[in-house]
């Protein structure tokens, strides 16, 4: 492996040395599968998708929160853990990085006006449930991750030593965010299926398929989340950048 | 600070430096506070408790897993932070951190009899909820972890570098059992308020001061849990000990 001389290795922590792309691709296929799943639930059994206020509006909420929040989400933040960007100049990881947040925020925002929408239009009260609070929760921790990122580590103005002090926080929270965001699926999932499978032979308790699915679609969010928060703590997949330069080079710097 | 020279730096990382015990006592307070919340909860409006398949008997199930998965497993999972713990043999503390958490154990085990029983007792399924899905793998993978980290770290047969090879695993799971206590938690409470407040001015949409109780409550579960994750992962706060022979110290070796 001609990498393998990057990889910063501590004694004892990592004796199965196990490369990350084939890890990533398979990651890669079960956040396809995530996305399917959810689109498959709500295209199959709760009638598909519509932008006019109604259930098929709603339908958009599940697949743009496990789409942005979780799985670009993930993809986001195992950035830095591609061998490919160890090498040569940072910045234009750093604006990978930084633009696939803002993409999956964007998502995260398109759902949120989804299920805000389907509740006005029937006078259904927002933000009364747990799942809600926690959720919103989520998203504007995330919209200050991604500020307070941005503005510390692309922008000229923060000083070195601001940001060596804000990294590991933004590492922290980074984490922080995904854990939060699959308890925010599974409890929206879980409520969804509360409030859809309530009669006869199709009632939640008796197991219907649509239900079994989407239990499935939950532990599936869960799985991809805890295997994007084990590369991230992986020590021999991070990134070898003791103290480079490129780490203190914000984007617009005069000495760029 | 007399220990400062034990903690393990990294340049960068840790430029603030915080004192674990009052971290400790404020985590700890904030963990009674959980378990008053869930027990305030179930006895000032879910009827309180009792032990004979009614809902009064079900009260225990949050009260149980709050206590025993969340809390009592967050102190389990500190244990090996404590300063105390760093100066002397290591036995003792891994005595300490196996016991509490077979007690942990032991609460969540009563946690799942009081929903069964009280399931059982009025017919109704049990096991078809995302929630108890994620619970009952949560409550196995728990169980996994006691028995894999009891044979291998106190028992004597498991060679060193097994050990060593199972120790990153076991530190992993021990963050990731907790999170998924925490998204088991938060869906159980969401599901519970769906499920109890239905009628009228206390229907769960108008935020009656129950509703908003327990969903201080899930928040609340959420701030330890990831207070407990940040406190483990802080370099400054690992126990410094790259390959001590204490690491390596069965409890049952001839050697000892």
């Amino acid at each position: 492996m001609p990498r393998a001389g990057l990889r910063c290795r501590r004694p004892g922590a990592e004796m199965v040395e196990l490369p990350f792309l084939p890890f990533c691709a398979l990651l890669g296929a079960l956040g396809v599968v995530c996305v399917a799943f959810v689109s498959a639930w709500c295209q199959q059994w709760r009638g598909g998708f519509a932008w006019d206020g109604s259930a098929q509006m709603f339908n958009w909420h599940p697949v743009l929160m496990v789409t942005g929040m979780v799985v670009l989400y993930g993809a986001v933040a195992l950035v830095y853990r591609l061998p490919l960007s160890w090498s040569g100049p940072k910045l234009p990881w750093k604006v990978l990085h930084s633009a696939l947040a803002l993409v999956a925020f964007g998502l995260t925002v398109l759902g949120l006006v989804a299920v805000f929408n389907f509740h006005n239009a029937r006078g259904t009260p927002n933000m009364y449930s747990l799942h809600s609070w926690l959720g919103l929760a989520t998203v504007l921790l995330f919209s200050c991750q991604w500020l307070a990122g941005f503005t510390s580590f692309l922008l000229p103005w923060a000083p070195a030593w601001l940001r060596a002090l804000y990294k590991p926080v933004h590492v922290f929270f980074g984490s922080t965010i995904l854990m939060l965001a699959m308890a925010s699926c599974v409890s929206g999932i879980n409520e969804k299926l509360f409030f859809s499978l309530k009669n006869g032979t199709t009632a939640y308790a008796y197991l219907p398929p649509e239900a079994v699915f989407a239990n499935t679609l939950g532990l599936l969010i869960l799985l991809f989340g805890v295997l994007v928060l084990w590369a991230l703590a992986r020590p021999g997949w991070k990134r070898p950048e003791p103290d480079s330069v490129d780490t203190r080079q914000p984007l617009l710097s005069a000495e760029r």
